[in-house]
């Protein structure tokens, strides 16, 4: 009994954001707005009062915020975080007996009831708030004269008098969340980047093993599109034992490239660059010049390795090693993909084979990379991942790391809240209004909101899907501005997406004659419909703050099933879209679209100025449901800027 | 890095049941059949296992059982409680390297391919698991003896060696859930209880004021009827200083009995028993009496004072003094309730006024009170029950508290978690199909299955509902089956309900003329309609372990609003009833009800014996719908026991 603190009575439950019961932070970017929630209430019908407490781990002193009671004894508050790193916040609660009196005082006296014993409670009340405070005392000297009932009845009355109730809040036996709870603020990129995926080996014009020096002669390109992530697969040596031929024939023809991903020959492993590619110095000088172009150089990371990797004869007890002597490929029971040897987690020596991993990271942050893609980090323990983040980000600042597993919703959860930065995501394989709808709605408003960062991909080298085989320009043009405009974070793989590459390996998803597994020419002097859109669309995203989050979504109703509509709006309301999308790529659709008007403060009558920066219209609007039109051979989608006419505030 | 544990490869997360994150236990009672969830994955695609372990705490060795993958990697076990007390659980989980083996071998062999080296892996993977048992040895030999290759693949395909891999798994790394989780078991009446309330004063047959004497003479009447908790309002003495008189008059005629919950007088206080009901020995003789009949007293604590309670003077500094040297009465501002003093919670002296407040428990406790009615809980600091229940149940087994708090939802939800009982509900105001289904579906589906145990009560000496105002009998018997067969626990407040008292004070949800503030005299000899239904419900519930859980409800299809249909079953099905219920007074409603197939495991056809409770009447049901009819004039309900035919099973 002696630690209870017996005089406490109000209850704090379910604080939000907390992820897991606070085993992981909650994630948010430098200026995002976090919404603190809370159950608080008490017993009876005293008057509570809370706080968040908060700040930045480096700081002394708690910032403190008050929660406002909302419905059903849920509380909120919203503060801004300004700095990248560690915020700890709690809450803590009180019964305010001065609000309380103050509260039955002004019914007492609507009920016309003798006030003077009130008057004498108030009094004492305000000197314990003032504590020596001059104002506090002469008030409270005015309460407790008997002469002067009147006017203290009128005092207490006064809406001033009310301003200080409710300004200088009386704590005592105040109850103190259990926890603190962490928040980690990263870096804006963390959550708003546009990535643009080539083969480096591609990069030449004419056919020739691209180069680094090729890729640094498209940098312009890429940076006038409007991209800030240039992805690479790896760039390591590639394994010439067993290496995959054209469309992953078991065995390659003499000459042929090879996958990427079966990586490390005699050349070299995960620290080395594949000659053909050129050398460390180039590569330095690629990210130098991506760099003056506000363009990061992402880096693929696949820990696996080809059966002529280093690590195999350095380390073979990193490898499961089979009882005829030879080490376990990787396979599929009963595929075999005799490219690639995993690493045994489970192995004795897992501690080096740890610590050499994280060692491949540290080395690539030496030369200058901040963003990483892996690939398949489900198939590596998830306590793995969870260890080699924290270590990288204890070092260095700012490092980015995407994930690419296409898997389980849990897996890909659980490798998001123990630190992957983006993760890829089931975007690719949601095309109906009904499954978009669904989809945004569950990664916008449910718990995973607090860890799991989208990133949006309508293909990669991998994923040629369904509903882009054999179609046309408008089909991959909804899908790029439906990535772009409901996912703050969304990439291309680049040159089949502005080109319009269509063709599937018959029956699957992927590509035939796939750049995964050959050296392709790419007409990088051209441009067209698709160039010049995703060319607008890069620059509204720059310049409009509404399309750099994926938090502030809205859909709207339009009652027409190939139409989608959304709202995109920045906190203050001071930058509104409205995105129409036409889901058909054949047909023209037209329908009306509500304005959200609760969300947009639109008080009474609708008068709105719209603004389409793909086409530069200009309308006005002053209806509720108002008429859109999207002929997809025009253009398939509106991307409405909204202005709300003062008058209509 | 030295304390993860690196090798292990599986997740375990959410595991289910745990309320607040294991801050409080889940909530079952003895024979219940206890369900636990987890999600569980690990990387890649090998098999996994995983296991509950849980035992009582007073156990020294854990009971291992095995959790079955459902979908969306979530995995469940079920084990049945059978103890009293608290029990601990937690989950072990891990890659499986026998059964991964042996899932690829047979795709292998499914493909023709050679098999050697995975018949060595198996020799190796067999020999870590027998651990010199010699079945495994020679298991292992015959594997590893290349000579016996087609016999060793034979064995290895056979449905016994699938068996003996099944039931020997190999534990190799292990991940343990990060906690023990706690459950605390309690009495099956906990959960399982038939409550009559009656107000002793008015026990008498003649009107003169009731006492004890006369309630053991109303026992087996209470028993007949199948009650087994008989619950009497405080038995205090009542205050003198500004007693209430009838109808709620703020002055009392002399000679006017007071309200029961204006506690305390010159005559006693919380620990003293009003004299005009007779004396200690009189009680301890009613406590006895009522036991012979499985009748356990239920005694009213409610913790407050009328102004001449002795407390007031002893302990002034138990309540708020106010400036003028009186002391704060009830108030809601305007609305004063001057013949009551509540506690000040925030006394200096919180801590004797605590433990006060626990040895009158104790005190009631050891003259053999059992059950305890806790008159506004939400009016007391959550904190103080929280400490009050915990030292009552260290001290004494078997102590049920039911907390009458008609409040907000998560204060009704803190006061189930931090110990009581059992619950009132808002099951008084939920009256129509779809109020009652979603009510329902809340109380049996949501978190709070695991802390929130309800008790139905269709009236109480507070709540004429206004549904049952100026109505017949009809509505009662409606809203009593509800009562009696959605809820394992339900009460009514007897005589009113058994003799039709409709009459409210004027637009409130009241009775008037109040048996709160006068002796009123009720026809004890009588039997109707009401009391028939009454005494077949309680038996059939007493009979039937279908009707003993709350939470093993379901409800059915049945294209009627008027009607509601619901199945209660067994774990094992070994029970099953269907009841319909004519939600309509004064209508006769027909329809069509589903058949719940899949959840009473009914292969094909139905092939269902029938028998109504309440007519004793006798059908077979062969088809998906069936047909019911309610006329609420002769039984507005239907209390179907089902048998399923063996053939249809």
């Amino acid at each position: 009994m002696s630690e209870i603190k017996g005089q406490a009575r109000v209850i704090i439950e379910n604080v939000q954001p907390q992820v897991d019961g606070g085993h992981y932070p909650a994630k948010f970017t430098t200026g995002e707005y976090v919404r603190v929630t809370a159950d608080i209430f008490g017993d009876g019908h005293d008057h509570l009062r809370a706080q968040v407490l908060y700040k930045h781990e480096k700081n002394e002193s708690w910032s403190t915020l008050e929660l406002k009671h909302q419905s059903n004894d849920n509380w909120a508050a919203v503060f801004q975080v300004a700095e990248k790193g560690y915020y700890l916040f709690t809450i803590r609660a009180w019964v305010d007996h001065l609000e309380t009196w103050h509260d039955g005082f002004k019914k007492k006296a609507e009920a016309a009831l003798d006030l003077h014993v009130e008057l004498m409670e108030g009094a004492a009340l305000l000197k314990k708030i003032g504590k020596g405070d001059p104002y506090f005392q002469s008030m409270a000297a005015t309460l407790s004269d008997t002469n002067l009932y009147r006017d203290a009845v009128d005092k207490v009355l006064s809406p001033a008098f009310r301003k200080i109730v409710h300004e200088h809040p009386l704590i005592e036996h105040e109850a103190l969340y259990e926890r603190e709870l962490k928040l980690v603020v990263e870096s804006k990129k963390a959550n708003f980047s546009a990535w643009y995926e080539l083969f480096p080996r591609s990069a030449s014009l004419d056919g020739r093993h691209g180069t680094f020096r090729d890729v640094i002669r498209l940098l312009p390109r890429v940076s006038a599109m409007g991209f800030d992530v240039l992805y690479l697969p790896p760039i390591h040596p590639i394994g010439k034992i067993n290496r995959k031929g054209k469309n992953n024939n078991v065995r390659a023809e003499p000459g042929e490239p090879g996958s990427p991903w079966a990586i490390g020959s005699d050349e070299g492993g995960h620290k080395a660059i594949n000659p053909e590619l050129g050398s460390t110095a180039d590569f330095k000088k690629l990210i130098a010049e991506a760099r003056k172009l506000d363009i990061d150089i992402a880096m693929d990371i696949a820990f696996q390795c080809a059966p002529d990797h280093p690590y195999v004869k350095e380390h073979p007890q990193w490898f499961r090693q089979r009882p005829d002597g030879s080490i376990q490929y990787a396979e599929n029971p009963p595929k075999k993909y005799q490219d690639i040897y995993p690493f045994n987690f489970e192995s004795e020596d897992w501690k080096s084979l740890w610590e050499e991993l994280r060692s491949v990271f540290e080395f690539w942050i030496d030369l200058g990379v901040k963003i990483f893609r892996v690939d398949n980090p489900h198939t590596k323990p998830i306590m793995f991942w969870q260890w080699v983040i924290a270590e990288i980000n204890r070092k260095h600042e700012d490092i980015i790391l995407l994930s690419e597993a296409f898997t389980r919703p849990k897996i890909m959860a659980s490798l998001a809240k123990v630190g992957f930065t983006q993760s890829y995501t089931y975007f690719t394989w949601r095309v109906t209004k009904e499954e978009i709808t669904e989809y945004m709605n569950e990664l916008v408003h449910s718990p995973s909101r607090f860890y799991f960062r989208p990133n949006f991909w309508p293909n990669t080298p991998d994923i040629l899907p369904f509903h882009l085989q054999h179609q046309g320009e408008n089909i991959f043009i909804i899908r790029l501005a439906l990535a772009m405009t409901l996912s703050s974070s969304y990439g291309i793989y680049g040159p089949p997406y502005e080109f319009n590459h269509n063709l599937p390996v018959p029956g699957r998803e992927e590509y035939l004659d796939s750049e995964k597994y050959e050296i392709k020419i790419h007409d990088w002097k051209g441009t067209n419909r698709m160039t010049d859109i995703i060319t607008i669309l890069n620059r509204a995203r720059k310049q409009h703050p509404a399309l750099q989050s994926t938090w502030n979504l809205q859909f709207c109703n339009i009652h027409q099933p190939n139409l989608l509509a959304y709202i995109k709006a920045t906190h203050d309301l001071s930058d509104i879209f409205l995105v129409v999308v036409n889901l058909d790529p054949n047909q023209r659709h037209s329908g009306y679209v509500e304005l959200p008007k609760e969300r947009l403060r639109i008080r009474d009558h609708v008068n709105v100025k719209i603004h389409d920066l793909m086409t530069d219209e200009h309308y006005t609007w002053t209806q509720d449901w108002n008429y859109v039109e999207l002929d997809p051979y025009k253009m398939p989608f509106h991307l409405f800027r909204l202005e709300i006419r003062e008058s209509n505030l």
